[in-house]
């Protein structure tokens, strides 16, 4: 017998797929450091779920998760064990009064075909909320978060967002715009991004950077300089920011994704420090675990800014099944998506 | 006739010296940059004062001030025009209700013996409240501000200092200690200013930034790591102080001493973003211009705590007269001295 049924008629398998971590890390990854498994799928104790995944995040921090030398201050994945985090599924069978069989949950139960544990650990979300489930799975809260509270982003402030088409820029750039910015600069690396940026996310202005060098492309599209930065990528763009920093400006910084691929040490921009003390200016960085009240500022402003039409939520849904995640997430870094990502394990029985 | 009498009998010449920018300064700085040169002191119009000059400040921003690109938000000195800034000095003639002769007082007239202007630009100071008017020339304001307002250092706090026993480090530890710091650690050029940090200024530990790795020094010294760092030297110690940031660390970068003999470019730090991101710090850059309230929060501390016996004023008084201030900026530069440096011009006639 491999499978069992659900209250609702659904089949359930004895056994199912999950990617786990094969070897770590270092340099560029490759994909002899996953392995697809398979994994049982035990009887729920009390008090406890059988959850279907339907979709998963994929995002860049999980490469630092695969590192030796992870810094971030979440455990990182180990050797042998599931990788992931967000996740958004269905309950098959539940063993707990909280939730019912059929509800749609959002937990941290990675990247596997289901998961179970106790009901506790799944949140129970709206269906009819957001058109699709993977709503739940942005990365807004660290958009708003470094935006709002970090950058403090306000009236007339120029903006600059690196990586502004990844899951990140590409809702803080969202994010200033309905805050007040006067002008929201976003970089990306390719012609067809930078159009996306300004036609489709309400940039004012966007970049290739791979075209003529970052300060320049900044010193013609804000002369006066820049207010506030938000970095994604470091390396050339954060230097180039420094260059240009507007006095009293603040700088965000949420990531590194152009160190991705290299040493810690060669991953370390130049910092002009006369620029900084002469012009007062702020660097904060933060990353990505968020307190309960972060997530609630997100999902107020998200959800209202949605409905009032002023804010898209840009995002590729990968699809191909768990065995597909390794190259997602390699696809991811070399930037080949637009938005947010988020992969189809299970949706849409 | 060269001079002519005040009211109290003291002869005023009729022209006296001043030190003018000859040249900018590029790299290091030179003899020749400088001239001493003779100027006029011309009669008082109305309002107007004469004052002699008793004691001017010198400090490294001065340097900064020499040079073509000068980012400091003050204007730079101008070939041919005075240099300097803070000046202490006693009124030879008024006419000016406000202030009488033999008067104390403040003012911004720089590197002069002499100088004539509005009663307005000299602010009347009290000469019985500390033991000598340099007092009123001490970089407090800078490292007041920056450790209470940029780092909100306060109890339970691991403090690093770079530059320690310079003008603005000595005051700053002291400031971080009297605010409920656990521990505050210096770092200075040499053994004999590292056992003045801890013998003399209270400082908890010190060490010579030449005796082996700043990070070495900074691991053993404060294993758990630092939370607040006040920076007036950039370059490896605060490549080191990044590597040490405890979580949420607070950086009030005050001055990059380090890089003021090399080019800009080079001059800047590798900046090992990653650590900055997962780390929650906060890096902020201020400069040494002051509002009346941060001139206030200065003066009201720095009077209590010297009263209250927990605080010293570190200074060093250069001798010889205005042709010394070339030679004291260049020596200051190369760190000969101890604490804020002033040079006497006429005191104590």
């Amino acid at each position: 017998v491999t499978t069992r049924k659900s209250a609702n008629g659904t089949k359930i398998p004895k056994s199912a797929r999950e990617v786990r971590l094969a070897k770590h890390a270092e340099g560029k990854l490759t994909l002899g450091c996953f392995e697809v498994a398979e994994t049982a799928v035990p009887e729920p104790g009390k008090g406890e779920v059988v959850v279907r995944t339907d979709y998963v995040l994929v995002a860049a921090a999980f490469q630092d998760m695969m590192r030796t030398d992870c810094q971030l201050p979440i455990p990182p994945f180990q050797i042998g064990q599931r990788m992931g985090l967000g996740a958004v599924g269905t309950v098959m069978l539940s063993n707990s009064p909280a939730l019912g069989v059929g509800d749609l949950v959002m937990s941290m139960s990675g990247w596997s075909e289901y998961s179970v544990g106790p009901a506790e650990q799944y949140f129970k979300i709206d269906a009819k909320q957001f058109e699709s489930p993977v709503y739940y799975l942005s990365q807004g809260p660290t958009a708003y978060y470094g935006m709002a509270d970090i950058a403090k982003v306000g009236k007339g402030d120029v903006v600059f967002v690196s990586g502004a088409a990844g899951g990140v820029g590409s809702l803080a750039g969202q994010v200033a715009k309905c805050r007040g910015a006067k002008m929201v600069i976003g970089s990306a690396g390719s012609k067809a991004k930078v159009d996306y940026l300004v036609n489709e996310l309400g940039f004012d202005a966007a970049f290739d950077y791979h075209d003529g060098s970052v300060v320049d492309n900044l010193r013609k599209l804000a002369p006066d300089g820049i207010d506030v930065f938000f970095d994604t990528v470091g390396g050339e763009q954060f230097e180039a920011a420094v260059q240009v920093a507007a006095r009293s400006a603040r700088f965000a910084l949420c990531g590194a994704l152009s160190a991705q691929n290299t040493s810690r040490k060669d991953a370390s921009p130049r910092l002009d420090l006369m620029t900084v003390i002469t012009q007062d200016v702020d660097l904060r960085g933060f990353c990505c675990m968020h307190t309960p009240e972060q997530l609630g500022a997100w999902a107020q402003h998200f959800g209202m800014w949605l409905a009032e039409g002023k804010f898209v939520f840009p995002h590729t849904i990968v699809e191909g099944g768990i065995e597909q995640l390794p190259h997602a997430l390699i696809a991811l870094l070399q930037g080949k998506y637009q938005g947010n990502v988020s992969l189809r394990v299970a949706a849409g029985d």
